[in-house]
């Protein structure tokens, strides 16, 4: 089986196994076929980073082909999915969690915190999206909601109350399982009323 | 040596042999060295897609330790550079040839292309930067001028007569050595005018 650093399984063990939500499916899974529903129906264009690589040795067994023989996995210096919205640009990163309480800071890197910061400031819409299994709880959180937070109330972690009352909950359909569109364009409405 | 399915060499070897642009440095280490500057000075936040690798085995020689010793590359379905700038979404690919006379349009995958007119069917800021080693020319051309000329002419390369007349030619320092922020500012002046 293969593992990646942070503990995750790889997708097709998860689906195989189905531990996770309740379509069997991880939030990952759950994001790229909305991704790709999204941009099959030309509603958006948004994609998952690959993940960063340090290749260290690469072997040639034929002409044209590589194969890379030792390479070893990197952390993330910003977050994983970037996309284009009705001219806005999109970032966000996404996680899940077993806790049924609240969701641990310290699954988000600083450099990628710094990252939702930065983009925030030069006017992108940057959120992060928070899957609570074991609720079957999906919400999605604006960047200067999360921000505002860290730095007025120096916390560790995100109660499962706070985020209740400032997140918005993700709902889906079996094509579009995480629709976070939806809520992109109420803020995208509300901004527009707010100027 | 390790060498990329492109054929390009990797940046630290490239460096060493000298054999690129002027100051002995690819157009993608030009580019990085750019990011990263714009990204120190506040002024824009652009980033490197990772390359995207298949991963077939893993090995776990210690226990916090993952290391690959099987993958191969991927074809790239999108661009390789997004960022953020004033509100905008960036999304740009990166081209060297040794040609002189033209860009063979043979080396933008059909993927990339379909990418760069959906990201700028939907508001981004969308470009090519090709640069001409052996004439130690980079332009900057947009989106909207390489998918009109291929839709009206059908062409299968850029000509360096027609990149000349509509590209933005790309000048740098050593700080920051393909300063293309400063065309994009200018494309954000025009279009502000035309609406």
């Amino acid at each position: 089986m293969i593992q990646y650093p942070s503990g995750k399984k790889v997708n097709s063990k998860q689906k195989s196994l189905g531990i996770t939500s309740r379509r069997g499916m991880s939030l990952e899974e759950d994001i790229n076929k909305t991704n790709e529903a999204y941009l099959f129906k030309d509603r958006a264009v948004v994609h998952k980073k690959p993940t960063p690589i340090q290749i260290v040795n690469v072997d040639y067994p034929s002409r044209n082909k590589a194969k890379i023989t030792e390479a070893y996995f990197r952390h993330a210096s910003t977050t994983d999915y970037q996309g284009v919205y009705q001219g806005y640009a999109l970032d966000f990163e996404a996680k899940e969690t077993k806790n049924k309480t609240l969701f641990p800071l310290a699954s988000l890197h600083e450099h990628q915190l710094n990252h939702i910061k930065a983009v925030k400031r030069h006017g992108a819409i940057a959120f992060l999206i928070i899957r609570f299994n074991a609720l079957d709880e999906t919400y999605l959180i604006f960047a200067e909601d999360l921000i505002k937070h860290i730095n007025q109330d120096d916390v560790r972690s995100l109660s499962i109350q706070w985020i209740r009352s400032v997140g918005y909950e993700v709902s889906g359909t079996y094509q579009v399982p995480c629709d976070y569109i939806m809520i992109i364009d109420d803020y995208i409405k509300r901004s527009s009323y707010d100027k």
